[in-house]
Order: structure tokens, then C-alpha cells, then sequence
């Protein structure tokens, strides 16, 4: 059942015109910021947003006409339930997709708006599976697993395909680990045309189940983390054989690199990565030293970010940069003094984002108040000229965390 | 002087691996909001994520030895600055750019970090101007203008020629407008290659000089536009007659259809555009039913936006469709309440983002308080349903704009 460069030749033949062969770009600045050569390709661009459509459709087309008609079932609360939906109507199969019933409901819309019947079943994952293999059993319904399959694992391995075609002499791939299906098809692709390529995994350092596999560790699995498409706890029975055999290595990523990464592709490319999108660029930027000087492709696989989460994730690199601070402030409680700092302010360049003024803090004089006070700086070093200036002023200013305000 | 297809083909030559021949996909969620087949030229992958590079490097490219050597000059705070000084640097040419005083400082950064030397003089872009030519004269510096300038309009329309190639059969092409560089160079260009093609442009209705120069009106041009890479005051000389011989109608969009179009590709492209950028599927927005059923190509120029206005637009968006929604309560204050409610919108399904308590608002009696709730719902009916039940609670809600808390 393993499967070969041949099979994943055969599933670009299959998929050819129906997905979209995406875009595979230099990005000279993520280059520079990690000393690196990095090309990157776009994943993010098919119409689900996300390359699970690969494996998908790969899978859907390999049915035989009964089964085609008696329809099929997947379990997934992401991007995987979005692909199979989209596919199977497409092709005019019927699909059931079982989700959690904690799935955010915009993910829910999304999948019925593809035409799949959604159902909401099971506090957790495992709870949904049972309840899925319940109704793919009395349905006599096919199975679309997310990676342990090898149609599926076929069709990710498109990817490389058209990697390599664009960039020949790439000198390692980075590869986002959940289940593994995506790093397996890959890896056999990659050194299918160019056997001396390098194959790296990035994994969650939240959800090390591959590296835990591989390399007979023990690391704990769970937490809430910013890469929730590759937050899996069970690696593939398939995959994991495959990541054994061609994977140099697994880096562990945490949270502050793949918020990191998710920014860097937004300010410098411009483009929505959703956290398991970004894991191989926190890997280059977790282990830059590895990677220095070669010529890298990465996989943007996925873009399905909460807009929410994305806002924050932006206001949040600002405070970092120092480009959004908050200070607070103790004045004399009297008409009038808001407008002197306000002044003072607009003199020093700082613009206002907010202001908090509190009189019922218990550690200022009754005659005194606190004021908290929100601004935007050009950067670090004028953020620190204000702070000093302030304190010359005699408002003996401490630096505080912005407010739930900017979150 | 004007420009012709065989000189649009000459540029394309010169930039040919300078610049990305960038991707130009389908997009068949944008193509389902307006009904037309849409399809996205994603220029915002440009290295300095916009087109200005095209036009800005083939200027640099027709310069002569002597006038290389003695160095260029050009008049931005956007786009065009970090175009030139990026190329410029490339070939070894000296670039000076002046800025008004008011450039935020993330642009003078950006630009300094190509190589270029920042002269920030002037209050406004014409006060800018005038102290960069008495610059260029003192220097004997050649400009780089940003649009009235035969090779920089030949550089931009290698766009049409790269869209036409890969979709042969585009019935129109939209084109955002400020001085007209962009869509003079891709009307000739896409009309030469395919003399049926219908132009049409997209102009910010706050600066709709063009609109004015071409109409005879006379509206007026000024505000703070989501497009300030367009907001241009004067259209240029050598732009102005292309525009009357090709373009078919200019669309006026305003500040709402430009936010929502920034919106839709963040959020159904997973790609960052700004304002100028969005501008032509804005006019999709305005205008749907001059595009229904047509095949439709789109410029998505640029995508340098500040993150914090989108940050602000993303939330916006989501308050518009009640998915983040605040309610102002009126309560009992006694010790508990806050509790009873918070409890109350958990059992409904509320995420709570942000509570403010107020006791001190002169229209509840002595012993009741306003307590404001920002929360978050699955969707618009979900939104309702919570107003209902609290309402039925006896808190009297009444539906407020959600605080600075949010913007």
C-alpha cells in the first residue's frame, strides 16, 4: 500500500484543471530576514484556501460509480471538511460531514455553503469520530480520511511536483506536520525527482505526535495552540513509516514563532497564512542557522485564520515593535490636565489611541489620579524619548501592557 | 511622445526577470459576490508589493551612462518611492526621494532600507514637490515621475500584456486610476492585443480628478480615502488623452465599497490589498450589473496597507454582520449581578470580549448601573436571539456601536 512517485504522478494527471496549480514565488524578503534563499508556494490560493483540496479530490475520483452514488463521509471541524465538500459536489457525490459541536460556526457555514449535510455531533474529535463511523457504517458511506489514506497522501505529493518544476535545485523542503499526509506525499515526490533534496518537518511544539513517533520521546500533547490544523494527536499509520524513512528532521515550533511567522507573511508577502500555513517559515525562524545560505521552498498550505485572531496577532507585533504603548501616568486630579498631556503628546509625535483616566486607584494621593494613556510611535526609540520626556515632566510614568482595548 | 504596443513589448523585455511576472488566478468566491467570472492579477506579490516596479525600473533602464551616474529623483510617499529606490540600488543608481514631512515613518524605513536617500521637506505633496525640482536642477538628477512619463506608462502596461496571455478571452479589464499611469499603459497594451476589450476605470469619489478631466465635472477633490495611493489631485498630461481615446466609463467608489473590497480579498483570498489596490473589485461592488456574466480581469495593484487599518476594517466588518455586537444593559447594582448576567450569555452562546460597568450615568436610578457588554455571536439570528432573551430577562437591552475598545 505505499505509495510511489508514479502514484502521485497519476494524481496530478487526476487533478490537472480541477485544482489549481498555485503559484510558487521568491520571497526575498522572508529570504532576508532568515539568511536564507526561501521560495514559497501558495497554497492558500485554492479556492478552500487550503491544499487539502489535493488529497481530496484525488481520493473522490478514485471511487467507483457505486460507490460514488451511496456518497461519502469525513470528520473534520477544518479544512479538510471544506475540501471534501467542495470536491464531492463538484463531482455530484453526496457528502456527510461530521464536526465536533464546539466547531466555530463560520467553519460549519462554510462546509454546508459547499453543499456537503454538516453534522454536529460529539464534545471532542474523538466523540465526532465515533459518531461518524457510526453513519459511515449505516450509510455503507466511503471514508475520506485526512491523511491516512494513499489517494490522499498521492495527491498533497502534487505539490512538490510543481515545486520542483519551477525551482529545480532547491536544496530542502519545509513541511508542516499534523497527521502527516502532507509531509509523506511530499517527501516521496521531492526525492522521487531529486533524490539528494532535504526533507524537514515543522510540528507544533504543542502537539509533537510525529516527533514523539519518530523519535521514541514522550513530549505531552495538548494546549490551545495558534496551528490548530496540525494540532493531531494520532500520526498516520501510513505517514508515519514514510516520515521515518525520507525526514531529516522535526522541528518543534512554539507559539511565538508561529505568531511570528503568520505576521512575517502578512507585512512582508501580504498573504493569510493560518498557523499550520506558517509552520515551515517558524521553522526557518526557530532553527535559522540550518537553513542559512541554501535555497529553501516552503508550503503556505493553509489560510483559514479567524479574522479575529489575525487583528490581534497584528495589534500585538505592534506592541512588540513598541509602535503601540501604553504608559500610565500620575497627575494632579484638576480641570484642565488632560488637555496639557494631550498637548504634550501631539508635541512629542505620539498619536493617541486611547485614554483611561481613573480617579479610584487607592495608591494615589485623594488629590491625584491615574491616567492610562494608549499611543502609536513611529518605533522603539521615539516610544523611549516620550517615556523620557514624560518622566521629566514629573508624570513619573510606568509602562503598562496595552489594554483589553487593543486585543 | 505617445506610448504604443511595440513599446509596451520593448518594456517587457527590459523588466523581464527584474520584476515578477506575477500570478493571475480565477477567483471564483469574488466571481459567486458579483456574478462575472473574476479574475485577480496579484501585483501585491511585487517585492515592494505593488506594480510600481514595472514603470520604475523600465525609466531606470533608459537612462543613459552619464545620467546613471548622476542619479535619479523622484517625488512619493507611497509606492513609487520604494519602487524606485529598490531598482535603483539593483543598478547601481543613485536615488534621491523626497517626502512630505507627514510620511509615516514605516514608509521612510522602508524606503531608506532599499538605499535610497529620504529627503523629508514640505508640509503637503506640493510643497514636496517643489523642493525636490529645485533638488533635481541643483543635482542635475534625472525624475523619475510617477506616472507622466512615456516609459514609466510602457513599464505598467507589461500587466495587460502578462493577464491577456494567460486568459486570452477577458471581455474587460478594471483598472484602479489616481494619475493614470497604470491603466493608460494596460488600455493600450491590452487593447492592442485585443482590440474588443472593454477598459474601465476605478477612481476613488473623493479624488475623481479624472473623472473630472475626462466628464468636464467638476467635483470636488479631497478627505482622507482607505485609497490613498490613488487620491490624486492632478491626472496627467501625457495619461489624460489615452484615458479619453480607451477607457469606456470611470467608476466612481466610495469609502464603503473600498472597505468591503479590502475586506473580500482578506477574507475570501487570504491576500492583503490596500485601498488603490481593491479599488477595481470595489467597482464590481458599485456597479455589478455593467459586469454580470462577463469575464472580468482585476488589478489587485498594491497591498501596502498599515496593519492597524486593517486590523480596524476586519473588525468593522465583523460588527456589520453582528458577529461582534454591544448591548448597554440596565442592571440592579448589588454584589452578583455581574455574575447572573455573564452566566445568562454563556447559556446563549455569547463569548464575552469586553464588559464596562457604569454607575455613574445620571439616567438610572440611585440604586441601578449601565453595564456594557461587546460580545461575540455565530451569526446575525444568533445576535438577535441573545437581544431577545435579555430582553425577556428584564435588562431592558438596547444595541450600541461597539466601543474604541474594538476599532
Amino acid at each position: 500500500m505505499s505509495v510511489t512517485l508514479a502514484d502521485i504522478e497519476a494524481a496530478r494527471r487526476v487533478i490537472a484543471g480541477q485544482v489549481l496549480c498555485t503559484p510558487m514565488l521568491p520571497a526575498p524578503k522572508l529570504s532576508a530576514l532568515v539568511e536564507a534563499e526561501v521560495h514559497v508556494k501558495y497554497e492558500n490560493l485554492q479556492v478552500t484556501n487550503s491544499f487539502k483540496e489535493r488529497g481530496a479530490l484525488t481520493k473522490l475520483a478514485s471511487l467507483t460509480a457505486d460507490e460514488r452514488r451511496r456518497g461519502v463521509i469525513a470528520m473534520s471541524a477544518g479544512n479538510h471538511a471544506q475540501a471534501v465538500a467542495y470536491h464531492a459536489r463538484r463531482l455530484d457525490i453526496p457528502a456527510t460531514i461530521v464536526m465536533p459541536v464546539t466547531t466555530p460556526f463560520v467553519k460549519v457555514a462554510a462546509t454546508e455553503a459547499h453543499g456537503a449535510e454538516v453534522v454536529l455531533d460529539g464534545e471532542t474529535v474523538a466523540d465526532a469520530q465515533v459518531r461518524a463511523e457510526a453513519i459511515a457504517t449505516g450509510g455503507d458511506l466511503t471514508w475520506v480520511h485526512p491523511y491516512d489514506d494513499p489517494y490522499v497522501i498521492s495527491g498533497q505529493g502534487t505539490i512538490a511536483l510543481e515545486m520542483l518544476e519551477t525551482v529545480p535545485d532547491l536544496d530542502v523542503l519545509v513541511v508542516p506536520i499534523g497527521g502527516g499526509g502532507l509531509i509523506a506525499g511530499n517527501a516521496i515526490a521531492a526525492r522521487g525527482v531529486r533524490p539528494g533534496i532535504e526533507i524537514v518537518g515543522a510540528e507544533s511544539a504543542l502537539y509533537p505526535s510525529m516527533w514523539n513517533a519518530v523519535t521514541g520521546g514522550d513530549r505531552r500533547c495538548g494546549g490551545a495552540t495558534l496551528a490548530e490544523g496540525i494540532a493531531v494527536k494520532n500520526v498516520g499509520r501510513l505517514t508515519l513509516p514514510v516520515v521515518r524513512d525520507c525526514v531529516a528532521e522535526i522541528v518543534l515550533v512554539d507559539e511565538a514563532q508561529l505568531e511570528r511567522a503568520v505576521n512575517a507573511y502578512l507585512t512582508q508577502q501580504k498573504v493569510m497564512a493560518e498557523g499550520a500555513g506558517a509552520a515551515g517559515l517558524a521553522a526557518l525562524f526557530a532553527v535559522p542557522e540550518r537553513f542559512r545560505g541554501r535555497k529553501v521552498g516552503l508550503i503556505l498550505c493553509g489560510g483559514n485564520i479567524d479574522p479575529r485572531i489575525l487583528a490581534s496577532i497584528m495589534v500585538r507585533e505592534l506592541e512588540r515593535d513598541s509602535r503601540i504603548v501604553s504608559f500610565r501616568l500620575t497627575i494632579p486630579d484638576r480641570p484642565g490636565v488632560l488637555g496639557v498631556i494631550a498637548t504634550r503628546l501631539g508635541q512629542l509625535g505620539a498619536n493617541i489611541l486611547e485614554v483611561d483616566h481613573k480617579r479610584l486607584f487607592l495608591d494615589v494621593p485623594a488629590k491625584g489620579a491615574k491616567l492610562d494613556v494608549t499611543i502609536e510611535t513611529r518605533d522603539r526609540a521615539h516610544a523611549d524619548e516620550i517615556f523620557a520626556a514624560l518622566a521629566a515632566d514629573g508624570y513619573l510614568p510606568t509602562r503598562i501592557e496595552a489594554g483589553a482595548a487593543m486585543e
